[in-house]
Parts: structure tokens; sequence; C-alpha cells
């Protein structure tokens, strides 16, 4: 699943498509943060989140993109009030003696700065009637803006009613929400926010920006003024049954994970930590859930300390199983909303706090501060000795009173596998392949056929022939199925009222992925089902080129991902070609398909060094405007390779594959290859007869046969 | 010539050895700067900028490095007093009234930054009796320290007397200067300097730093403390005539080059720009000197006003003719030393003034402070409204009052070169690839006659086939001359009294350049005049492979150097080998031999885009410790390359070759190479064959013809 620049900051909108390669230098990460859901930050990952609501039995259930899209139009439409009433509710509401404000912001963002979240938290798509994933609303006494990037001004025109002022980010002179807020609001406003709803450091860079202005920020932290407006009709929030991760996928029990972020911990000088991204509360746990779509994670917070843990989550999605495996582990149970309370009683009792205040939201810190204040002022002012405020050399760590700001210790754990989640990564994607081939095998005898496919069609007959495989939970994220010019809309999502027909005229990019109980997987392939013209098969060529560069790479270890990027590229470059978005992203085992810290990007913010264990996405592409779309998408598996030297005394790291499905032959320029590219293109295809053949019997043997036949 | 980690800070030298890749964040790049030629870290350039006079009877006098050794060590050193005389002088002005300090830090550098100084400004060398390049002495009442980096600690146990502790920077524990300070000095101590010989950065970077123990920076201006007790033995200031750069060679009129600088002063509301680095000088008044060895720049100081520019220089450098040229070009003379008191007078007069902090030295910087402060003493506390404290993104741009500290204008502008530049650089290269021709058709001839030829003679033979070329001015560098083991030094200088005979059973490596009237060359070939091993071929093929995949890189427009430096290293990281150095570093015309801002390393602190115009040498490298040394190094001018595409409206940039001298056909393990690595070396060596045969005949032609026949 390709990596976007898009769901970035309007000022890097516009600097990928120019071509620009600004440097994220830190205040301008910071400046990124603002708004922002953290995952696209840390990742450079993400694409649309789709809004969508998972069935409420209490089954795991897997919904195609036209299903959730159905079924959010038929629940989530607001009865009899038109869009203006919606505006004048919560005008009414800026004038309540508890609210007092002058302007409201919006974001799309749940509390935990997730990249899919439950239906109940789309309050921006609530409010301004517009359905796409990214974006973001400003409501003052007299104006309504809405925020998004280029992937959705058309949408956005059609969906926002007229009281709307659509704010085209990236194109010239279109202010950001902050220049905008501190324009046409009288100074010294004040600007109301849900601290839920943003990172703690989002909240301090929006409160010193507006500042300038003399705004002041208001954390309503009581109520969302949507949820207010929206009453009645607001979803509940999801009430999905959490499972037990078992040990033979997890690989290290609750304790131990326990019991390293207690060395953290210690190292560190604190005594309790705050864990509030949803995937690092289920790694941690060895838990999984099924509270927003794609991703297997629940809503919860957990808190760490030296001699406890504490879930924070509701009771009613804990089952007996998962009740007796916490207890196992030492962890007890505590309702989602007592997080705050409960911070402030560690605060109050001077707890040294470890939080990551680029995810943990403004609402946690903002009470934990409070907290620590009440506990200064009881001990007097030598209170203030206990912690200093000091920045350190990385900008993400700061210790300040009773706070330690610094990046989660379990984001890193997570992202470097041990061998039971590699064996699990392994396997899922042989049964995904299989899975494939068969997919595959259909599709060509289909449009052999003439049958007419629409893009939604052939993602839903994907999804039937990966049901069938063991373990099946949901797709890792909407089905990405573009034919032709669709593929060149890199984050293109079909609906069944406007999509295409697959043909044999044109080429289709296809990327997809899903969650098995034992991985995750994410791959993609692009094919031409009759005679790719020369230009296509030049770019698929080349794009391969950089697909084999990058998987053959023997880097020493420390060497950030972005070192690595170029090699992808450097085939397009040289006949002036070029892809607009990243190259590869982490992955989770049975887990979300974008995880950080690792990435491989143009940007160079990110100094994370890959790792051996870490997974990887390699997917570069090239999309020719109004034409077609090439992608071609392995998962990647870093590991330490053994060589005759080893200079400077270090490791050195290279690839595994872990996606073994065949690269459509016939797109392959042969010419272009050198002998080295054309001898790894038949290992690869030897591997995959090797290891999906197994799996696969009559004519999908024939089929796989053919297909991974040597150059 | 080869580019160093270890003339960077004893910490990067260190991450260096250890093969950590720890990148360069703000905060560490300014610690780097303490202490440190800025020359070092804008270019990540420079090899040991050897200590070396030029004869004084006013002629362009190139001398190798053996010469320049014997003449230093006649010339400087001390008469009669040993070095426990010096510290005792030393120790004795500490108490003077006038300077009342704890201890005294004498560095390397001159008050330019500059890579190559004049024997007269060598005080560190004349206090500790050190005579390498690199180095930092600290004195206190009790104890003298003296920092080294790797390349030195044998030539500096026997040099410095036993008063004497050597501090070996990057060594395991061993304290950085800073550290050391705080250490030994009694809380409240007063630190002297010379601010002359700190970069403003450095010298606030140094003040901050020991203020950790309430220490005090005294700079002290009047006087050099070192000079005191050198007295008459000092040599003279360089007294060499200047001269005017042609403006064939020069392309653009002194005229043209202020009115751009002056546009500059005007869009940064800027009155004065101060230029202090001595290349920035020469280039901007189309002057060259010979003040010191290798680079062929004079001391001076310029500023720039909307309507006046003024060159600080001894008059007695100054003759008709430059004097008529600068007159034309409205350039008035003042002396060298009168710079402070102009500054001063321009800050007393409210003058808004443009200072490259990282290169203007502490004493101007502080002079203008001062001025500033009483200019805003005497129009009252309002005076201070007229510049703001403000950081911008840029962390090298900061305004406060009436001062911007912003990199110089003439950096960049400096490094893309115009095209009678190019043509100049062109020119000089054919010619020095003549001589180089001949030279290694000579060598080829005294090794197959066993003549014994020391690595010194050969560079002395080398010195004089370029001697013969049109337009020859000096070496830009020391040359290189490795023969096996010492080839694996990277910045090995042979000694006449020390240095290993050139044979046919090892690799020789042979890096130099030289100053020509119309350009600077810098080439390094390796090469082996019996059988080299299959583990030399290996390793040559991989430094090759690494060479010609930068050499054909294609990349955007805006790409900054370092993002192509893993195409040089990725053939070396395939069998787990690496080198410690960067690959490519600018180079002036007909000026220094490194010059910024653009580098390719794989630090990745700089991010300056390659330009059209500008030139990098590409010199990957590999060296197996007390076996062998390879590097193949060629200079390259980044040009437009026109494509078939140009993806994202935007220029494609790659590389024309400046350097045409023969790679050695037996080194190369033929099997190793593609088929279009072949086609490299075999349209190389055509051009080469073109390019060059016209300049020779007789046996030379022959020569060239069979090394540069088709692989």
């Amino acid at each position: 699943m390709a990596i976007e620049a898009a769901r970035l900051s309007p000022s890097l909108v516009a600097a990928a498509f120019l071509g620009r390669r600004s440097p994220p230098t830190p205040p301008l990460l910071r400046r990124l943060c603002l708004l922002l859901p953290r995952r696209s930050l840390l990742a450079s990952a993400s694409t649309s989140s789709s809004p969508a609501s998972l069935g409420g039995d209490g089954r795991v259930v897997a919904l195609s993109s036209s299903e959730l899209r159905k079924r959010r139009s038929s629940t989530s439409s607001t009865p009899a009030t038109g869009e203006d009433d919606k505006l004048r509710s919560l005008r009414r509401l800026f004038a309540r003696p508890d609210i007092a404000i002058d302007a409201y912001i919006v974001p799309s963002q749940d509390a935990h700065q997730s990249e899919f979240i439950a239906e109940c938290f789309m309050r921006r798509a609530y409010l301004t009637g517009f359905t796409g994933s990214a974006g973001t609303a400003v409501v003052t006494k007299n104006n309504a803006a809405f925020w998004t990037d280029g992937r959705y001004f058309l949408q956005a025109e059609k969906e926002l009613s007229h009281d709307w002022t659509l704010m085209r980010s990236g194109n010239h002179g279109v202010p950001t929400t902050i220049e905008w807020l501190n324009d046409v609001l009288p100074s010294g406003s004040r600007v109301g926010i849900d601290p839920f709803l943003f990172s703690s450091d989002a909240a301090e860079e929006l409160k010193t920006a507006i500042s300038d202005k003399n705004h002041e920020l208001i954390l309503i932290r009581d109520f969302n003024l949507v949820d207010e407006i929206w009453g009645e009709s607001r979803p509940a929030p999801p009430k999905e049954p959490t499972r037990v991760h078992a040990i033979k996928y997890a690989g290290v029990d609750v304790a131990s994970k326990l019991s390293f972020v207690r060395s953290q911990l210690d190292e560190n000088g604190c005594d309790t930590v705050v864990i509030s991204m949803l995937d690092e509360v289920a790694w941690l746990l060895n838990m999984r859930g099924s509270d927003v779509p794609h991703s297997p994670v629940f809503y919860s917070y957990l808190t760490v300390e030296m001699s406890t843990a504490t879930l924070f989550v509701d009771s009613n999605k804990v089952s007996e199983e998962v009740l007796e495996h916490l207890k196992k582990a030492g962890v007890k149970l505590k309702s989602y909303k007592a997080i705050l309370s409960d911070v402030e009683r560690l605060a109050e009792k001077g707890a040294k706090l470890w939080l990551d205040s680029s995810s943990v939201n403004a609402a946690i810190v903002s009470v934990f501060r409070s907290g620590c204040d009440r506990y200064m002022g009881k001990r007097g002012k030598t209170g203030r000795q206990i912690g200093k405020k000091a920045s350190s050399d990385d900008p993400r760590q700061n210790m300040e009173l009773n706070g330690l700001y610094k990046g989660s210790p379990v984001t890193l754990a997570k992202s470097v596998k041990n061998e039971a989640e590699i064996r699990g990564m392994k396997n899922s994607h042989l049964r995904d392949a299989a899975a494939l081939a068969e997919f595959w095998c259909w599709i060509e005898e289909e449009v052999r056929n003439s049958v007419a496919l629409t893009e939604v069609q052939v993602a839903e007959n994907l999804l039937e022939f990966r049901r069938k495989q063991d373990g099946f939970i949901e797709t890792s994220f909407d089905t990405i199925s573009g034919y032709g010019a669709n593929g060149a809309i890199i984050h293109y999502r079909p609906t069944p009222d406007s999509c295409s027909s697959v043909g044999s005229d044109n080429l289709f990019l296809l990327d997809s992925g899903a969650q098995y109980v034992d991985g995750t997987t994410d791959i993609t392939r692009t094919v031409h089902f009759g005679e790719p013209s020369p230009r296509q098969k030049e770019c698929f060529t080349r794009v391969l080129q950089g697909h084999i560069a990058l998987d053959q790479a023997v880097f020493p270890e420390r060497t950030p991902g972005f070192v690595l990027d170029v090699l992808a590229r450097s085939s397009l470059w040289k006949i002036g070609l070029d892809y607009r978005h990243g190259t590869g992203h982490g992955v989770g085992a049975a887990l979300n398909v974008h995880e950080g810290p690792q990435s491989i990007s143009y940007r160079y913010g990110n100094l994370t060094a890959l790792q051996k264990g870490m997974i990887v996405s390699n997917e570069p592409g090239y999309y020719e405007d109004n034409s077609f779309g090439i992608r071609i998408e392995n998962l990647l598996l870093v590991k330490e390779v053994n060589l005759a030297n080893s200079f400077g005394g270090i490791s050195y790291l290279g690839f595994e594959k872990l996606t073994f499905v065949p690269i459509q032959r016939k797109l392959i320029d042969l010419p272009l290859l050198s002998p080295s590219e054309i001898n790894w293109v038949n290992e690869y295809h030897e591997q995959v007869w090797e290891k999906v053949s197994p799996f696969l019997s009559g004519n999908l043997l024939n089929w796989l046969l053919v297909n991974t036949r040597p150059l």
C-alpha cells in the first residue's frame, strides 16, 4: 500500500507536487505535527483512512469498501436538519457560559492518533458532510472553513454545503488553518478544541502559533461540541470483544514485555509510562480487537508502573479468557474513561511519568501537568527541584518537572519482530500468495472471456479468495483497484456507481492486503490483460529495476531508511521520471499495516536506522496522469547478511522477501535489464513456485508454472 | 583529494571509526563548529593543511612537501629556548594585569578559517612543537594539554615535550577540550582566547559551554599571547603580491559581482556585508594571491556597502595594475588591520550588517556588537526596536539588533561556475591530463627498469611534469603518494627520511592536483606496476563500480549531495566493505581545492542541493589496513540533462567529467562488471584518447593508445 505525500501538511504537499525535496528540518517537522495524525508523520505512511464501521454483532467482520460506504450513508446522515442547522447549533454552543469560545477546530482524529477510526469519532465528517478521510474543519462565529488536500477537492466541492469555504491545501495563496484563524479572528479571541483529539505536541504548537495574535487556546475537555449536536443519532462507541493474541504468534509473553518496559522506566528514572497508541497497547498485552476497520486494535490506554499495570478499556470488551490472560500478567482493568483521573492521581502523588507527547493527547498531558502543579504546591517551592527542565540533543526528549517527554518505549520494540512474529508473517504471506494466485488466475480467465468486471467487483472477488484462507480476519486497508487512468491516482478508491470496468486495453494496478491471525500482508501488482505499449513496458521495467535495486541492497547497520530510497528511484530518474510517494513503510505483525518508526522515503527527516527484524514495504511506482499507474510492492524483512568481509567490525544488513506472487513477465522490456536483474526475476519466480505451489492444485498449478517460468 | 572524517570533531571521528552513521543534528553541528575550521565542516572537506611557507621573492613558487618541511624546520624552530621556556613565558603573561587569565586556548586556525595558513600564523605549531596540521593546545597555570586525532598520535608523541599531555581525540574516555577545562579549572576561572582565531559561532559555543562551571571567556584582542613569546623569531606575515584574475577566466566582472551582492543586501534589508573567507574575497574581486600554499588567495577582508566597497589588505601587496582594477570597480583600499575600526564605525552609525558568524571571527563580531550597543545607547531605549531578535527556520540565520547572522551571500554564487570558469576548468584539466600521461608513462618505465624511486621522489617528478604545462602555478595540496600499506593511510604524507620506495609488488595510490591560471585540478589514480592479486582486483573493481554509479547518476534538481553518496558505496557494501571518508567535495575554479557549500557524503547534515554549474569530486575508495589503499577520483561538473521526460516539470541533473586520465585496465576484474559498466569504461577511455592525444606525441601517444584500448 503506497505511502503518500498528500496526507501530510499543505506545505509538503506543494513541495511534493513541485518535485521539491524540502527537508523536514525540526521546526518544519514540528509544524507538520499540528493538526495531523501522528502516524502519517512517523511512518510517512497511510493512504486514506476510510470512514467505515464494522458490524456490531460481536464477530470479526470484514467489509469491502463499497459495503462500508453503503453502511455509512444509511447510518450516519442526520435525520431532518440540514448542514446549516449543524453550524447554527454549534455556534449556539459557543455562547454557553461554560464554553465561551469564538472558534472551534474539528480535526479528523480520534483520541489515539489512529489511522483508521470508529464511526462515532467521525465528528468532522458528521459536521461537514464531507466523507473523505482527510481534512480539518474550523468554525468561527461568522465563518466555516474546511481544509483538505488535492485528492479531495472535487469530492469536497460536491459534499460541502454553501456555508462552508473550501480551503484547497497546497494551492498557491491558500492560508493554513492557523494563518486563517489569526487573520479572521479579532485579537484576543478564544479558540476551542477537544484536547483528546490533539496530541500534546500539536496542541502546544497551536497554542504558540495563535498566541501571536493574542488568541487563547481553550481545552474543552468535558464534552465534544460536535457530539453535543450529534445527540441521539451519534453511533455508539464500538463494543467489539477483544481476544488473546496467542503466544505462538506473539512469541514473547506479556510479563516479559512489561518487564522490558519497566527496565526502560528504570533507565529513564521514571515510575510510570502512559501508552496511548492502540497498536502499542495491543502489542504489549498480546491482545487484539476489532474496534476499527483494517487494524486489529481496541480503544484503550495502558499505564505501566514498576509493580502494576492498568488497562483502561470498557469492561464489556473483555471476555473471561482475556481477563484471565491479563490477570496472569498482573494487569488490572479500569474503565476507558478512568485514564484521566488515574493520571491525575499519579501526578498528585508525585509519580514521574513518561509521556510520548507526540502521541499522547493534550487532555492527558494537561491533567498531568495540573496534577504536578498541585503536588509541587503541597511540597512548597522546593518541589520544583525534583525535575529540572532540560532539553537534550534529541528534540523529542524533554524532562520537565515530573514528566519525561520522550518517544514511547514500545515503538521500536514492536517494530523489531521476534522469531514467532517472523514465522507468522512468513506463513500468512504464503497463504495470501495462494489466494492471490487463485485470484489472478480467475481474473485472467474472466477478462479473456470478456466478462465485464468493475474495479469494485474485482476487489470484492479478491476478498472472497482471501476469505477462504486459514486465519483470515479482514482486509488490512481498502483495496486500491485501478484500471487505466484510475491507476494513476495514487490513492484511488473505486466507488460502485462511478468505477471503471477492468479490460484488456490498459494496465491494471491492484494494491491490497489482509489481516490474518498470524500476520499482516500488503502487496501491489500491476498487470496488463492485453498487449502493453512499449511506453508501458519501459516504465514498468524502470519501476522493476528500482524494486530490484532496493531488494538487493546490502548496507551497514545504523543506516536510516532514507539513505536507500535513491536506489529505488535512480532507474526512473535516468529517463526523467519519478513518483510522489515514499518507497517503504513499516508493517506490523498481525497489527497495523502502517507502523513506525522506520521508513524508506525521499524525505530525510526520519533518522531511524533499519534494524534486523524490522519489516518494510518495497514499493516504487510510476504514475502517468490520465493514462496509467504502475506499482510493484513486496514486503521485506531486514536481516543480517553474512559476508566475506565486515569492514569496521560491524554488521551488514539486507532484505529477505516475504511476498511471493509472480511479477507479470510480459510487462518486462527484457533488453533494459542487466544479466543480474534477469537473474533476480528468475530466482524470485523460482522461489514463488517452490513456496506457493504446495498450496495449489489443478489449473492453478499450471497458472503458477506458466507465470514463474524463466525470462 | 579525499575528504576525511578525521579532521572533524573527536566525537565524529569515533563515530566514523566505529562505522556509526550518527547524523549531525543541529546541536551536534554546532558543537562541531567549536574549535574547528569552518571549511572542514562546510565541505566535510580537507586533508591536512600542511604547514608550509612560500618563497618571499615575490614570485609564485610551488614547493613540494619535502621542500616545505625542510624550510619549516630551518626557519621556525626556536633558537635556544626549549619548550619548557615557551610554556613558562606564556604562563608569566597570564599574570599580567591587562591579561589576568587562568587558561589560554591555542587553536590551529588563522583569522579566516583557512584550510592552508601562512607560517606566521602557525602559533600552535610554534608553541607545542607539533608540526602536524590538526590540533588544539590548551594551557592552564598547571597543565598543558594537546588534542589531536588518530592520524597524528605517533607524530605527537615524538614531537611534544614532556610538559604536554597528549589527548588522543576519539579514544575512549578522552575528554574534549571543554570537558577538560571544566574539570581542571577551579570554578569561576578566566579562559583566554585570541578572538581572531575563533569564528563568532565557535566563541559563543565555547562561552556557553564553560559557563556551566562559571568560567568566563576572555577575548584578548590586542595581541596574541604566543606571538608575544615568539617575538623576533616569528616569521613576517606574507607579503606576496596579488594579481588580477583575468576576465577571460573569471567570466563575470567585479562590478556585476558586487551588484549581485548588493541585490542580496537589499533583499535582506542590510547596508553592508563583511566577507572574511579568503577565497570569497578573491572570487568577488577577480583577484588572486599567494599568501598561503596551495590556495591562490591573499590575507584580506572585504566590506561591501550599497554604494562602496572596501578591501582591507596590506598595500604592499597591491600593484598598480591591481589598484587600477579595483578602482574601476569602485573598490577602495584600507589596511588589513583597519577592518576592526571600520566595523566599529559602521556599527556606531547604525548600519545594518550581514555577518556570516560561522566564518567571521569573534573579534569582528564583538566589535560590531559593542558598536551597536553604543549606537542604541545614543538613541535611547527605542533604538532596540530597530531590529528584533527572531530565529528563522534556517538555524544559520538570525536577526539580532542591527546584525543579520546568515551564511555569506558569496558562498553559493561562487560554487556555481559560469561559462568562462567552466571553460578554464576544462582546459586546465586537459593540460593536467597531458602532464599525468607523461608522468605515468615515465614512472612505468622507471619501475620496469627497477629504478628505485621513493614516494617523495615520485611526487617531485610529478610536479616537474606539471610545471611544464602552460599556466601552472603550484600544487593544489600536498601530493599523497602512497605505496602498498602507505596507501591505506588516507591522509598519508611521505617524508624523505621515512618513505617507501615504489615497486611492482603492491598497489600505488597517487592523489594530487594543481593550481593553473585558469583552473584547479584534483585527481587520484591507483595502479599496480606488477601483478595485482585477485583480492586487489576485486576491491578495485568494487570501487570502480561505485565511481561509475555516481558518475552516471541522474537526479532531480534540489537533490542534496548526500542522497547520491549511497550510489558510490553500494557495490562495496555488497561484500561488506566501506570507506571512512566522504565521496565528493566542491572544488573552486582557479581557487581552493576544497570549497563549499555542496558535498557528497554519508553524513546527512549538509542539505545544500547540487546545482547546475557546481563542481564536485567523485572519489570512492577502499583501504585495507597495513596492506593497500585504493581510490579513484575524477572531478565532475553538474549539468542539466535533456531527457525524453521531465516528471514534475522540473530539471534533471547529471554529471560531465572534467578529468581525463586512464584508469588502469589490469586492475579491473572484468567478470564483475555489467555490460553497461564495461561500456562506461570503454567510452571514458575513448574520450580520454580523443581529448588528450592532441596534447601528446611520440611514445606518449603510444602509451595513451595502449592504456585507453577497449576492455
